[in-house]
Order: C-alpha cells, then structure tokens, then sequence
C-alpha cells in the first residue's frame, strides 16, 4: 500500500480512477441506494475494469467506506469567525447545505448503513465521527480561550447536528436558514 | 384484499404465516443489514414457501414497509399520566427502550431506508411519522386542556427523539435514564 502510494502522482491515473470510482458510488446510492449496486455496477460506471476496483480497494464494504469518510470529511471546513456565535451559525449552515441534496443525504444514509456493516463499517463510522468531534471540540475551545462560555460538543450534537440529520433523514420539512439559524440560537 | 381479509380469522394460518414472516424479516435485518436479504430468503427462514409471501405483499419493499409500520406502532403507545412531565418522561423512555436493542435498531435503520426507497418507501414512512406525530399531538392538546404549557410536537421531535435517535444510528453512548431525562428536562 505504502508502495503504491509514493509512485502515485497526484492527477495521474490512480487519481484519475479514484475521482471517477469515488463518483461513480456516489451518483449509484443516490440513484439506486444502498446495497443496490455491485463492485461490477460502480466498474462499469466509472469505466475502469472490475480488477481495478478490487485491487485498489478489496471490496465493496471498503470502498463505501473510504468513500463515506473522504467525502463527508472534505465537505466541513470548521469555521474560524472570532465568535463562538459566527462559527456555530456558519458551520451549522454548512451542514444544512452539505447534507441537503441527493448527493448529501446519500452520504448521510451510508454513514447510517455503516453503523450497521459489521466491524469493518462500524470503525469507519467510528473514525469519521471522531474526526468530526476533535473538530467541533477545537472550535469550542477557540471560544474557550476568548473567554466565551462554550456548550459541550455532545450538546452541538444533540440540539443542532440531531435534529438537522433526523429531519433530512426522515424527509421532514426542508432545513430553512431560520431554521438552522433558530437551532443554533437556542442552544446559546 | 378485503375478501382474503375477511375470512381470516385471528389465530389461524394466515395470522400465523403473518408473524413467522415478521419475524423472519426482523432477524434478517438484525443479523445481515437492509438490502442484504431476499424473499426467498426470508421464506425459508419462516418455512413458507415463496409465493405465499409474494401472493400477500407482492415485494420486498412492500414486506418491509408493512414490518416497520406494525412494529414501531405497536411499540410505543402514548402515556396518559397525568401531568405534561410525566407524559413526556414515560414516552421518551419508551421510545429509548424501543430503539435500543439490535431489534428496534433494525427497525429504526428500516425507517432510514424506507425514506431513499422510491414511492412506495416513502408514502410508508410518511404515513409512519404522520401517525406518530397524531399520537404525540393529542398527549400535548390534553396537557393544553389542562392549563399546562406545551411544547410543539416539533420541538419533541428536534430536542428529544432526534438526539435519541442519532446516538442510536451512530452508535454512540448508550441512552441512560439521566441522559433520556435530562432530554425531557432541558425542553420543558
């Protein structure tokens, strides 16, 4: 792996077949859902050979996975306002829009398939909310060192990321600015 | 459909075929994952033959939809306390119990699937939601009647199922009593 990695060059081929694997998965959960789709469905989609994808990733499980995690991941940015107030308003907008969408609900709904993929998928899921946690803690703490008075992690959890999922999840009402806005100001 | 209905009567085979199918689907869920399983998979399971459950629900999405539906509605049925604390400490600790467990997680996994399941899915997991949200909205109208002051059914939603929810599909810490009535205690 390590090997493979140093001679990869980055817009060579293996960048290349990565980007277009990586879509290739996510326009099939959006279309079809998961569990729909085979590794020769995400292959022949991205127009690389079937060997390609099982080389490079082992198995659909994998992949799915390395997809979930490095789009989910990307997607985030924490925000650095100066406010404790303008980070959470901005990144809670910035949730809203990434899980908003098919592209984003897709994701969202494989984050959850993954919870219930066995070991493998469990680690995953694990790993990515961990990365997501020591972010939102390192903003929290930002606020913390101005002297704001900065709610738990588990809280921004509980009352702004919960109930955005739940209702993109659930197909409720569309998550509106004032909504999202409102979630945000009632937990400060 | 009305005709086969009318001849069945409570505890003969049919009602028998029912809950050996219902059952079958809950184990499969629970031990493989949504989308990992088959009719004649779960015929086997039951010991039915194939077309019995194809003759009855048509598909596998049809079968699904009408095991979520009767499972989560049977499980939590709205407490009549009392008070407006009382109601809403009963209901969220028995959503907590339904949920928790590899059954009701299953089956809350079901739901998210449902909602990326085309038409069909959809229409079941809104008539699901419509009716929970029935249910919840006549325990606020009698806390209303009573003089006391109610929270929106949508506020249950966000600030006490959502949380709930989310740290069940991700995995997260077990839902303890103190941290299901402080949920309640934070709204109210």
């Amino acid at each position: 792996m390590e090997e493979r990695q140093r001679v990869r060059r980055p817009g060579g081929r293996a960048a290349r077949v990565g980007a277009a694997v990586h879509q290739a998965v996510t326009d099939l959960i959006s279309e079809r859902g998961y569990g729909k789709f085979t590794v020769g469905d995400v292959a022949a989609r991205a127009g690389v050979a079937d060997s390609s994808v099982y080389r490079r990733w082992g198995n659909l499980e994998a992949l799915l996975t390395d997809v979930a995690l490095t789009r989910l991941n990307a997607r985030s940015p924490m925000p650095d306002t100066g406010s404790l107030a303008g980070d959470l308003h901005t990144y809670a907008a910035n949730v809203a829009r990434e899980i908003t969408g098919p592209e984003g609900l897709a994701l969202l709904r494989l984050a959850v398939a993954l919870s219930g993929n066995g070991q493998q998928g469990r680690r995953a899921l694990d790993d990515l909310l961990a990365e997501r946690a020591r972010h939102l803690q390192s903003m929290l703490d930002r606020a913390g060192e101005r002297g704001e008075r900065a709610p738990d992690a588990l809280e921004v959890l509980d009352h702004v990321m919960a109930p955005m999922y739940i209702r993109v999840l659930f197909g409720l009402d569309p998550l509106t600015p004032e909504y999202v806005d409102g979630l945000v100001d009632r937990l400060l």
